[in-house]
């Protein structure tokens, strides 16, 4: 497959993606990328570093989306913008799947103008796989939409169950829907009418799923509108960030810190790779004509890699191929 | 003041609610109690203990509600719970605050329907104490409306207000609304028009404030539906959790595990105790006619006597009173 990576997209550009592409050819025999930004830069890069030079093309780009610019203007205004040029590379069959560290607002609405919505999609979604004690999960919709109804809720779920499958492997992922409590009767409007439409659906869909419960691993895939996952997934982070905060000071306070911190190092690192958003990869934008991917702005090389590994699965399968079919049968 | 205390609620009943109430007798200098239940049970905890019997009494119920029991057949039908005489305590005079770490819906459902709206109040709001890395925050509403309108989110921020000056002696606390960007125009349509009429109140309105971001201690108040509220507590408890779990999996993996564990302890405590929900003394049911304090199933003797102490400052600073009268003159 061949993938157009925004060479310029992320906290620290062209230094961490061309690193991560580079990376990535030895993992991936069927890769091929396009680094797509300013040629000079990228260039730069590219110079100390040993790879197949015919799996790496540079594709050029006057002009950065930064992470603070309006999203309309920026989708607008900069046509020859990193990321505008490798979603157009898709578009034109040149690609096969889009990457980006950058603007995520910008990405996505890119993204979703240049390719349009998948056959049967009312409204595409992000889908951010998390840790858990035992398997990750996936939570859709991650952000792409704030107000949704019951039938958009429905689609997150197909979307969903087609991701997960294409991603680990299972054949019938569990979907819970996000509620607060576990009664069928529990829940708002919303909730309680996308229960009757889950029910009905032919989907593993195992009932409502509270907060609590889904790092437990009781559901593979966690369907809420993208204005509550967009929190789950900013709470979650932001507690994360606070406990190990918390648990820094209060050991570097005692005078035994150092020493117990010593022992107990390989634990924490274990644990931070485990709990690592770089190990998962990045989130696709399901439901759109073309596969598109998003990663963290702070991703680092690593990270870039294992989301060029999603987004090469993602376009092999041709996952909006599936979630349109299965959307259309349904 | 006199607290009636649900002696029944909780996972461990009146063997931890009744020792929670013997220990706040020497902290709280004004406090008396009513312990509300099983004459028999209650009597058997006070057996051993000494204290001033001139400041706690027992009322006798012949009920208890049982946690797993349906919220509207139970407030229906159990008159003679020990939740139900003991908001009745309230509402007669006899007592100035209920507290109960039973059945969290039928203690509000309860409560609600005795006790009436305060004047002025659309919606009454559960609020939550949360820990930061600085000072803790309180959450609103928690669960108690699951859809609302703009108004209603304008009303929470009221009573968060009033709440967190009576509880942290703050003149202006800081209001957030909870919401997915920081900017005015980001959000849903609930948050967006809340935006609006925030900017008008008069209160110390900072904007909208990210999950990522309410553990950072930027608001003291936090303002969002109960839907996502009650999803934000959820969610918090279980990564927390989850985080713990990992880590100990970790820890106890490793051979050097017990030596830096050893070493280490004074921190993991000193996290805990200063994360533990005990330390914030349950969570009150704002803007009805009367005071009510929900404290979690789990709670400890601990949890307990706190949940007194912020039982006895709500009533004494007629916490409701000062709701209505903020809102009634907005």
């Amino acid at each position: 497959m061949k993938i157009a990576l925004d060479a310029m997209g992320g906290d620290n550009g062209p230094e961490v993606t061309v690193k991560g592409a580079v990376e990535s050819l030895n993992e991936l025999e069927d890769i091929e990328i396009y680094l797509v930004g300013d040629t000079d830069r990228i260039e730069k890069e590219l110079k100390d570093k040993s790879f197949d030079s015919s799996r790496i093309s540079i594709k050029h780009a006057s002009e950065v989306v930064e992470m603070d610019e309006a999203t309309t203007s920026a989708v607008r205004k900069k046509r020859n913008s990193s990321i505008r040029i490798a979603v157009d590379t898709v578009k034109s069959g040149e690609a096969d799947a889009v990457l980006s560290a950058g603007h995520t607002g910008v990405a996505m609405a890119t993204a979703f103008i240049v390719f349009g919505k998948a056959k049967g999609v009312d409204r595409p979604a992000i889908a951010t796989t998390m840790p858990t004690l035992n398997e990750p999960f996936v939570l859709l919709d991650a952000g792409a939409n704030v107000d949704c109804k019951p039938i958009n809720l429905l689609q997150f779920a197909f979307m969903g169950n087609a991701y997960y499958k294409t991603l680990f492997n299972l054949q019938s992922p569990k979907i819970g829907l996000l509620s607060i409590g576990e009664e069928d009767s529990k829940g708002n409007e919303l909730t309680k009418e996308t229960f009757r439409l889950l029910n009905e659906s032919g989907l593993n869909f195992t009932g409502n799923i509270e907060g609590k419960d889904i790092f437990g691993g009781t559901a593979h895939v966690v369907v809420c509108d993208g204005f509550i996952g967009n929190t789950v997934l900013k709470v979650s982070e932001g507690l994360a960030e606070m406990i190990l905060s918390m648990l820094k000071r209060e050991i570097s306070g005692l005078t035994s810190g150092k020493i117990g911190y010593f022992f107990l190092k390989p634990a924490f690192k274990n644990f931070k790779t485990k709990t690592d958003y770089a190990e998962y990869g990045g989130a696709p934008l399901l439901g759109i004509n073309g596969n598109c991917i998003i990663c963290h702005g702070r991703s680092s090389s690593k990270a870039i890699k294992n989301a060029l590994k999603v987004s090469n699965r993602l376009a092999k399968n041709r996952i909006n191929n599936i979630i349109s079919e299965s959307l259309l049968k349904n």
